[in-house]
């Protein structure tokens, strides 16, 4: 099997049509995304997705959690699986898990029509959550397909509005109670397609990075009190401004991870005052940092040292400090038959490819810990992701389509 | 004339009261009031004012701009007045500006009762706005007393939400083209009481203070512009996070009034991230410093070593910078004559007073530059201002209540 030049002419129009068209579901501000999960935006990118799935000749599904499943049944019940997730980050781009999703039906498409009824049966993922940019919720899809969700959490995550994932899942007419539903034990691989979301791959010419690990994230979130008052009448010396021990900690997370060096990173992007009036000292501040490191004992040394910094400026600065985990995932090695089988794909497709790996979070990386799992990366534009301007060239595009044409190939139908 | 046993004590019911249900317009979390202008619980306030000044005997006025005026006619038309403003901070607290308009509603209320009709002519004033809380509209009801308010302005400025001044007042049913109505050419002297907001009083044992000085103020707004991305993707050597510099800044605003010592002060207040996500590396942050000095010459140093250090950290971290004026009050000296009555009514009932300056802006600051102004600081617990645990001791308020009502005898009756 091998793409036509006529495959990649009609593979490009279909990715292309399908990532405009997803795109204009959350639009927001200069061709930016915001498509939370469970939102109105969300549910309307999952209906036509529903409808391409369908279009393509496969048996559409929806789990409890409200993922979306293009199945082309085999001869046999186990499933090859690939996708992506929908949702997005607020003022994200369009490319950002929804081209992974596009990627992946493109190419089932392409087998069902190029070779018909494969022996495994092969599945297209279109994944409810990942980002968790409305919930803290932490791949919330995929640990409904690993049975992970705990019970009572649909009930415990909220959002910044306070509506519970429960009943923003109701809302939809998703039901809470039934996600242990969404549990599956049928999955015998997962390669997902995604933009790589940084510099590398542009910067060395390369079209495909096959990624064998995926480096571990955690989001500590920190809320500093001190004393909230009038901005003239309070002495210096007789102030405890919750910002300015703020601002000593995000510089601190900034020198952490650059004395560690690379790969270390560690961001503050999320941080609110209160009470808030250019007038007013601030009384209170929550701030969460993001650290992420390829080995899990300097990523623990990380959180060690940030909470050790974060007690010590509150010390000195007579504030209340209050620290809580809000995210861990950790470093995993993704499947090393699959990343053989992606580099042998690309060999044969004829395109420029490294191993490397991921310094973003994926579903991939919780999916390997229960299946045989590994990525494809992509090309972005500048290393740009999570913003507006977010791109992914398509000629590098439908080189990624036929190299995951020819995995999804091997996989379901040699096997 | 002076205060009996019996007026002290009918004097503290009627304030208490009416700080009391003041309180309610606008009430937040802890006993707090976020009454901003021209909102409904502002226009509640304004209302039940109204029914105070009316019930006093006093002739109720409203002005083009929203204040209100109640009117004891005297002999003759020249106005002395007292009084201070309705709105407040976002989550302010119950004595900042009601107070005085409460003490001045009372003063004059037993003026009336035991001395009948003044010589001159004598107002309770209830300014519309003086936090510059909603709108950065710098003292909006004393600028239109004063015809300082310039043709346009109410078209151009906004508060958060995108509404202008012009459209919040014609909703309550003002004529924003007819505010150059609201000038007043007819005033011989402007008294307003109001709480310190501040520590010193209380600490000192004394009952009043008699403000002879205004601290200048200014707000500088900073815009920081970076580059948005994934906060994994992206090395820490390739950044140009706009948040780590706002941290950088918000700290050299703290050293810099550290360094030059009391009474110069410098607060980061207000701060806003974006895109704001926790897993996005921020691109862009504004945030206002208010700083504030007694010397014009010194607030000027600061602004002008703001501005350096907010280029030099800009510049070293590949950051755009925006900077612009949000407010700016000169320092100012009130009346001689004024705070030399004052004094002597101090003296007179008996109370402990010093003179001292203001460290927090008030209307009398920018009155004074056209009429003869003075001002009467009350002590407030702790010091605490701008939240909703801010208090006044009601036995200083009597006091207070006391010392006011001889000034305007002497100013009113006596001229």
């Amino acid at each position: 099997v091998a793409f036509s030049t006529a495959d990649r002419v009609a593979v490009r129009a279909m990715v292309d049509d399908l990532v405009a068209s997803l795109r204009g579901h959350g639009a927001s501000a200069g061709g930016g995304v915001t498509r939370l999960v469970y939102s109105q935006a969300w549910a309307a990118a999952m209906a036509e997705i529903e409808g391409w799935l369908g279009s393509a000749g496969l048996e559409v599904r929806v789990d409890a959690a409200g993922s979306r499943f293009g199945r082309l049944a085999g001869e046999r019940p186990q499933v090859v699986m690939s996708g992506s997730h929908v949702d997005s980050v607020v003022g994200g781009g369009a490319y950002d898990g929804a081209l992974g999703v596009a990627m992946a039906a493109c190419a089932v498409r392409w087998l069902r029509e190029t070779a018909g009824r494969p022996r495994l049966t092969l599945e297209v993922l279109a994944n409810c959550e990942e980002e968790s940019s409305r919930f803290a919720c932490n791949f919330w899809g995929s640990r409904a397909m690993l049975g992970l969700i705990r019970p009572g959490e649909c009930d415990l995550l909220r959002d910044a509005d306070g509506v519970t994932i429960g009943e923003a899942m109701s809302a939809l007419g998703l039901v809470p109670d039934r996600i242990a539903e969404a549990r599956r034990d049928d999955v015998c691989a997962y390669v997902e397609p995604h933009i790589e979301q940084g510099p590398l791959l542009e910067r060395l010419g390369l079209t495909i990075g096959v990624v064998d690990r995926v480096v571990g994230v955690r989001q500590l979130r920190f809320e500093l009190r001190g004393e909230a008052g009038h901005a003239g009448t309070i002495p210096m010396a007789a102030r405890r401004d919750a910002l300015t021990g703020a601002a000593e900690l995000v510089l601190a997370g900034e020198a952490l991870a650059r004395d560690l060096g690379q790969p270390a990173v560690a961001t503050v992007g999320a941080l609110r005052v209160e009470p808030g009036g250019a007038n007013q000292v601030p009384g209170r501040v929550d701030l969460t940092v993001d650290f992420r490191h390829v080995d899990e004992r300097v990523l623990a040394g990380m959180e060690e040292e940030l909470r050790r910094r974060a007690a010590a400026l509150a010390a000195a600065r007579g504030l209340e400090l209050s620290v809580e985990p809000r995210l861990g995932q950790r470093a995993v090695d993704l499947d090393g038959r699959l990343c053989a089988l992606l580099e042998a794909s690309c060999r044969r497709a004829g395109v420029r490819w490294q191993r490397m790996p991921s310094h973003a979070g994926h579903d991939a990386q919780l999916l390997a810990t229960r299946w045989p799992s590994a990525m494809l990366f992509l090309p972005c534009a500048g290393g740009r992701s999570h913003r507006p301007d977010e791109r992914a060239d398509m000629d590098d595009v439908v080189r990624g389509v036929e190299v995951l044409a020819l995995t999804l190939h091997e996989l379901a139908y040699e096997a």
